[in-house]
């Protein structure tokens, strides 16, 4: 049974690293000592070393201890290994084109969903929420290296939109707004898209979907308005 | 010789379609009746003849006529011999995977460059633009699309970044900066990175580059501090 927390952003407005989250992760992760970090998607360019260090500290704070993916690229183990055995797996955000490239460049992309809907508990932030969609599509991310595909892991029915940022009717810039890149999306594709807030996330066990945090959440399909979600409802009816 | 307009923007804050660049395109297309638009693009998925017939209007009024190079899709004469036949050729703006792709399904990728490199006047704005460079790889654009190459046209030995817009020192919004997703692209590509305000447009004639409008342009080099290049300097050097 699916066992995911899919949140928006790593850190809200005002926080530290996940500090907003740490209650619900507590929870979460309560059947886990150790979680496997996958750092493939570099925030800044940050080293997976350097990456898998600041998880550290953050994850010390409710005792859990970690382990970098990449750490197992070099031993006989392996990364699908690692991830079989997993108690409990973390993706943080970064670029999406460079998480969902490595994730195929190591092979583990198949592996990763097949544990995560076996229920292995799973927290995604930004691009590692993004890939729990069906394609990484909607990211905001740069491509700054070609991946050999879009198709992510599907553990939902639709495809987010992390980080989503309402228009600001003050701006004078004239790049397209977050609204019309999704619609343009819709244009050529037909699975809905949900544009999550920072500080909103998404809590999923088995087939049931629920908005949290103190936000609504902004749904877009193909050919109609889009709607706001209130938080507290259940979205498994959105496909 | 090259003979290209390489705008941020088609449209200025407050002012209309290519308004402000009216003047400089009455000279730039002197020898031309008739400007071939690419519509490929499709910004907020207008169709290519709603596109083209807003860029025919914008025309009309330096007295150009427009033809849309979707019109020689389906003719025996075809989209390779329009581009060769052109006087003179304009790209728009709108999604760069979507516009990326087209002209690779087109099979016009490399005649379009041909034809640039051998001197036929060519104005981009925006994704337009953004194909002059040597890859699409700083588009802000999503990937709505999954096009067989990131590789444009390479009028440029550098990359562009249209619509380039500086940190927002009062946002509470937590995803990530322009200048941030440029270094990330910098983790992976030596290729330089020119970001390009709105408003900014690239003169080229043969080699010289020179930056026109009012405002500064930011350039972007792997394992080096960002610098200020004033409007009229000189950017041939940049490789």
């Amino acid at each position: 049974m699916k066992k995911l927390i899919i949140a928006s952003t790593s850190t809200v407005y005002g926080g530290t690293y996940l500090d907003y989250l740490l209650p619900e992760l507590e929870k979460h992760f309560s059947s886990c000592k150790e979680i496997l970090f996958i750092p493939y998607a570099r925030p800044g360019g940050i080293s997976h070393d350097g990456y898998t260090e600041n998880v550290r500290l953050a994850f010390a704070k409710i005792n859990k201890s970690v382990k970098g993916l990449h750490e197992f690229e070099s031993q006989s183990f392996g990364t699908e290994a690692a991830i079989r055995n997993a108690e409990g797996i973390f993706t943080g955000g970064g670029n999406t084109f460079v998480l969902v490239n490595e994730l195929y460049r190591n092979g583990v992309m198949e592996v990763l969903a097949d544990v995560l809907n076996q229920g292995t508990p799973y927290l995604g932030t930004s691009a590692g929420s993004n890939i729990t969609g069906l394609t990484m599509q909607t990211t905001n991310d740069m491509p700054i290296v070609y991946p050999p595909s879009f198709k992510t892991l599907g553990l939902l029915p639709f495809n987010l939109n992390p980080h989503y940022l309402d228009a600001d009717a003050q701006s004078k810039h004239m790049g397209e707004t977050r609204e019309t890149r999704i619609k343009e999306f819709h244009e050529y594709n037909r699975t809905p898209v949900l544009g999550l807030r920072e500080g909103s996330w998404l809590e999923v066990n088995g087939e049931e979907i629920v908005l949290k945090g103190n936000l609504s959440a902004r749904l877009f399909r193909q050919d109609e308005m889009p709607t706001e979600l209130e938080t507290g409802s259940d979205l498994s009816w959105i496909k």
